[in-house]
């Protein structure tokens, strides 16, 4: 027997999602079936998901939890009578707030995740399109107008990283791979010409060597580029690299993609440029 | 005078500025600085945003609103004794939702943007390659393996949307795009080639002309490229290639990137294949 949990919008759902997930993490030993219902915005959509929620309180045997970011009322009353324990986020603390605040909330819909300010959103998008064109350490010339540059070796997770920063924060990072072609005559990682100009922005990424392996068998199985061998000596190099130009460094061995950019950010300082409104 | 919010984690920091922008975004026409505090993990952090907040109160003359997801209970106390409006997420709705699951929570850090299960996080990782790969009519060939193709004019929004939906959802989504390659003697756009055997997998994305003039402009000033006619003409020959065919589509225009992947996921039924733990 198994509970489900509705995430419930009259937007993008994001808000009430990332709340109830945030909760719910909090019961690990329980199963709940988590499901997302976005722009629930009229009376009809609102009557067809209580059908819903009735008709999978008595499947699971369970009653299910709701968790609405909904604003309006004839809206959430139609959802309020199907079976369910709410966790109701806008009524619990949209009063404390219009108390302090001494201001009555609008009431509107789906602020946050919406378009906003158009500059700031042409910020957004030019970010994103500017990690693209510097991936894997494409177009260097443009290393003047990075907000950072991300190091480290294939598959450390340089990429997603740029991206995520791009796509939440509007911060514009460049990446750029370590590889043999760094190599000293000693054998040891030199500072790559193109980024010597931009020490002072260059973050380094590094991993678990084994992590690192399974990561890159999945790309090229059975090459020397997944050996462990190689994998080990490349995240040796790399960390020696960081250690000699205090490069500041994390290991995103256990990290989600979320984890190593906040703390990146977190880190160095870097001022987002973007933020959801 | 203006009033500070802090956002207030030991993880990411992103569930209660998630909630918190949300929250206060009902007040728009009040001025409120939001800074967000994330990996307030020790006493020594706490103490000092203690004092950090303390000095906010004093210069903005002005109660601090402060929304916090923290789960250990000393960390909360040091930042309880600073001056402040509080939104206690966790303690709000915990407390209920342990009576209602007749269970207690673990009151764990961080459990929502860790990196959870490894395949699934795999997968999200190989969806963000997945469109790198298949950007822009890249790769044409892995088309087979794609859940759905973004089809539209250039910069209407296929690359960041793409992105997007593999970050977000581990989506593997490929985009391609719209030109004058694929037009036929009548000045129609046939159905492209490479996309007539995944036709059941295309959503088609449009914009008003006028805007997209103005976000080409930003890229190519002064060329056809970014002239209105140039811009209404594809917008024009776009939608009438997505009706003809029957490809569902949406106007992007007013819409922020995770308005436009949401709704995509939302009308196409789309299934994701990562979420935040």
């Amino acid at each position: 027997m198994s509970r489900t949990a509705f995430f419930i919008s009259d937007g993008t759902g994001i808000t009430a999602e990332t709340l109830g997930r945030s909760l719910l993490a909090q019961f690990e030993s329980l199963e709940i079936r988590m499901v997302t219902k976005p722009y629930i915005d009229s009376t009809e959509k609102a009557q067809q998901l209580a059908d819903v929620i009735q008709a999978t309180a008595a499947r699971d045997g369970e009653t299910p939890i709701i968790i609405d970011t909904i604003v309006d009322q004839t809206i959430r009353g139609i959802i309020s009578q199907a079976p369910g324990f709410k966790v109701d986020v806008f009524t619990t603390f949209l009063a404390p707030l219009e108390e302090e605040l001494k201001v009555h909330s609008s009431y509107s819909v789906g602020r946050t995740h919406s378009i906003g300010q158009d500059d700031v959103y042409m910020h957004r998008i030019d970010s994103v399109h500017f990690a693209l064109d510097n991936d894997d350490g494409a177009r260097v010339s443009q290393y003047d107008t990075a907000d950072v540059i991300l190091v480290g070796v294939s598959r450390c997770g340089k990429t997603p990283t740029s991206l995520y920063l791009a796509l939440q924060f509007g911060i514009r990072a460049a990446n750029y791979p370590l590889t043999e072609d760094d190599l000293d005559e000693d054998g040891n990682l030199k500072m790559p010409r193109a980024l010597a100009p931009h020490r002072h922005k260059l973050f380094g990424l590094t991993i678990d060597p084994r992590r690192l392996a399974a990561i890159r068998t999945e790309r090229r199985p059975n090459s020397r580029y997944c050996s462990i061998d190689q994998c080990l000596q490349e995240v040796q190099q790399a960390e020696a690299l960081y250690r000699r130009f205090h490069i500041p460094y994390i290991d995103t061995t256990r990290f989600s993609i979320e984890e190593i950019s906040t703390r990146l950010i977190a880190e160095t300082g870097l001022q987002r440029r973007f933020s959801p409104r």
